[in-house]
């Protein structure tokens, strides 16, 4: 695991010094998870300062995403998502999950995360969090309050997470190919349904 | 590969010839999938009369299921859901579902079903094939009639196929400890609305 700084005999410098921190954070992702993850443990094991942590990667779900080289950082996306209003929430939703997916070439992040999670428990955990703290917590407690949030996050996960599998891993058609158009109304009620209770 | 009458060294009787069968099974499964597998094929491989074949395990499906040690025969579940109609028809297919997975202890063949599914594309379309052909296209057939069936089967084998990847694999709580009379009726409601269109 050679930096890009190194390989061209340059002093580590900026990039050096992001590719030992990422390479810092994908070793505590791997063995304590997102969850067991703290940005000064991977500062610690970098050898640089916290505040540089922060300064290149921002929040540590941010550091995840960036580790695991996601397309986007989840975090960002229920404060985008609920931008829109509650209106038509579940259909933007899949819209937005599908324009991810659907635009990065062989979904290799995602499917990365989704194939580590069904081998290994620490994988397991951290897309637990991912889909629960991060991106559906927030989502059920803005379209159905806090009472039951927590199980209306969970059912909308497991439609999302069951939309991955049947379109991208298993490839059931005519699913996988269907028009996000056909797709994102359908599946997206599901979502309102699920989110608001 | 040694059965187990050779292993012990007595004359292959009843269950030396189902155990041949089975890991002629297990191996063309293992490479040609689920599609295809073929029983002629099996029974060639397993040095026996295709009748022998049939006699034991009955359909190539029922073989299959035999094979990877399902608890039950998935063909027989399309047909036994129907016979109580199709008012609460989605309830009653997530209450069977639960019944299966929590019946059986570390969801053993199921998990070993989704693993091999992610990792393994043979795999993956021996699995496809079970949740379409084998079990939502005869369901969406029966409660929405010819018309976009294939897509109503795989919107239906998405919400399933999430459900156990949410509850059994990626543990996200509180759907995975939730009892099934929470969670029957909410996911029932989504399938109902997808399989009858």
């Amino acid at each position: 695991v050679t930096s890009s700084a190194r390989r061209t005999g340059r002093r580590p410098g900026e990039s050096g010094t992001r590719d030992a921190i990422l390479e810092a954070a994908r070793r505590s992702f791997g063995t304590a998870g997102l969850s067991g993850t703290t940005i000064r443990g991977v500062a610690r094991d970098a050898g640089v300062d916290p505040a540089l942590v922060h300064h290149y990667f921002g929040t540590k779900d941010a550091l995840f995403a960036a580790a695991v080289e996601l397309p986007v950082d989840p975090a960002t996306l229920p404060p985008l998502l609920l931008a829109g209003g509650l209106d038509g929430l579940g259909e933007r939703i899949v819209r937005t999950f599908l324009q991810i997916w659907d635009g990065t070439p062989g979904q290799g992040p995602m499917l990365a995360l989704l194939r580590g999670a069904v081998t290994d428990e620490t994988a397991a955990a951290s897309l637990r969090d991912l889909l629960t703290r991060v991106l559906f917590r927030p989502l059920a407690e803005a379209a159905g309050g806090p009472d039951g949030a927590a199980l209306r996050a969970s059912l909308a996960a497991s439609q999302m997470g069951g939309l991955a599998l049947a379109r991208y891993v298993v490839k059931v058609e005519p699913l996988a190919s269907a028009d996000p158009d056909v797709v994102a109304p359908v599946v997206g009620a599901t979502l309102d349904r699920y989110l608001s209770g």
